[in-house]
């Protein structure tokens, strides 16, 4: 693997420039970006040129596509036809069915493999961009490719196989789930006057992922409707439960076996 | 105040305790519990000494109940036969609504003001306590009382003042609503195997809740489920409103609205 392509040099793009850097990679890093993404990923020495998408992809060994998923589907109908044969192409999309299904179609030349990072932070841009971002974290791949399951295993990551269909009904539960809840649960303390005065721990826990910025749920709620709903579906009949059981003794049988599944997660 | 008495020395009244004598309480300071936490409370030297129930109150200015809600519920009609004429009884209590009405009934001689510290830990018991548990924390008290308060604000509290029906009401949606919801949401999320493999801080940080113990639960819903109720009401409400808009455009604006009472939180 002698050269490289990040396309959108953002947090996520940028950080892997850099933790394959820190890894050992020694070939060319070529980033696809905005102007201004570009210039800062430049001043962040996370890339060592920016060339047009075609361009980039005609050279590289790796086109690594970290953009938003609506960008992403789009860009696989873009690179194919002049990528190198055997070209490895993979993505760092939140979503994987339609993805996966895209690829399945555009990509011949170039090789595609699923991917998604289960890393981030609260703040965007390749100024947030950590080489150790990956680190531990798992990284999710939708099928096989050795050079590529190498990189992730040198970049600290923890490689996880799943089916695109079992991706999507995963983190319908366990990412895009949490997402909404706290978004209705702050609607609804925010519709309490002077809930602010006793709000506490609880309340500060359950309601950060409500500060995040709805561009990236947009696509993600596009893209995984189904298992969303499926999601909620399930949650909300828990939920209902626990309402019909609140001076019900056997709420505590409801208690225990939630904690024991928060502890089978912690493990 | 010469004398304080701690009923129920775990971590909220042993740290009570801690922060008086932090803040410069020199009186007599007993304890009233069970031989096990007696001793603990001895040996953490958050009390002076250990007496049953009824001698602690008779020579006590200040009687601090930091039991859970039902054996307040008890202690509230035990005391008041003893207590010295104008003592002052306090509770910390998580609901405050049957606890002030039965102490509406019960305490006659001596004075009673509903409390509840908004400060807690995950671990419980004496050896836990901290003498800056309360530090910057809001305090709710449902009566005015020049003492308690001076002490409540030396402790470094926050004080707050709220009906008790304001209070329950309050924490319904800031606490309870909360604990419930991530009782759900992990036995949703330990009903699909293998979402361990996935699971990233979001879902760690909306599950951390329901690894609590349900003791403390037990009471709170006893003694609060009609507003738990209401509260639970407006959020499957909300829930079911973004299900049905999982692809449509306007959800932004469910978004921007949650994401800005997120922050009004944090203000």
């Amino acid at each position: 693997m002698k050269t490289v392509s990040i396309v959108g040099v953002g947090l996520i793009g940028g950080s892997f420039a850099l933790a394959l850097r820190k890894a050992g990679f020694s070939g060319r890093i070529v980033g696809v970006s905005s102007q201004a993404a570009v210039d800062a990923a430049l001043a962040r020495r996370a890339i060592d040129e920016a060339l047009p998408l075609r361009e980039a992809a005609a050279i590289s060994d790796l086109i690594y596509l970290a953009q938003p998923i609506d960008r992403i589907l789009q860009t696989l109908g873009e690179i194919d036809s002049v990528s190198k044969p055997g070209a490895i192409v993979t993505d760092a999309g939140s979503t994987k069915r339609e993805i996966v299904a895209r690829a399945a179609k555009a990509i011949r030349h170039a090789r595609f493999i699923g991917g998604h990072p289960m890393a981030g932070k609260e703040s965007r841009g390749v100024e947030e961009a950590d080489a150790d971002l990956f680190q531990g974290r798992p990284y999710v791949l939708t099928s096989r490719n050795p050079d590529l399951e190498s990189w992730i295993e040198r970049i600290g990551a923890r490689l996880v196989f799943l089916t695109p269909e079992e991706h999507d009904r995963l983190v319908a539960v366990t990412s895009h789930l949490p997402q909404l809840i706290s978004t209705a649960l702050a609607a609804v303390i925010g519709a309490q006057t002077e809930a602010e005065k006793v709000a506490g721990p609880a309340a500060m826990d359950l309601t950060r992922l409500a500060l995040s910025p709805y561009d990236i749920w947009r696509d993600i709620f596009a893209t995984n409707a189904e298992a969303v709903d499926a999601a909620l579906a399930a949650f909300l009949a828990k939920l209902q439960t626990l309402r019909a059981m609140l001076r019900n003794p056997e709420m505590e049988l409801e208690f225990e076996a939630a904690s024991e599944a928060a502890k089978a997660l912690r493990r």
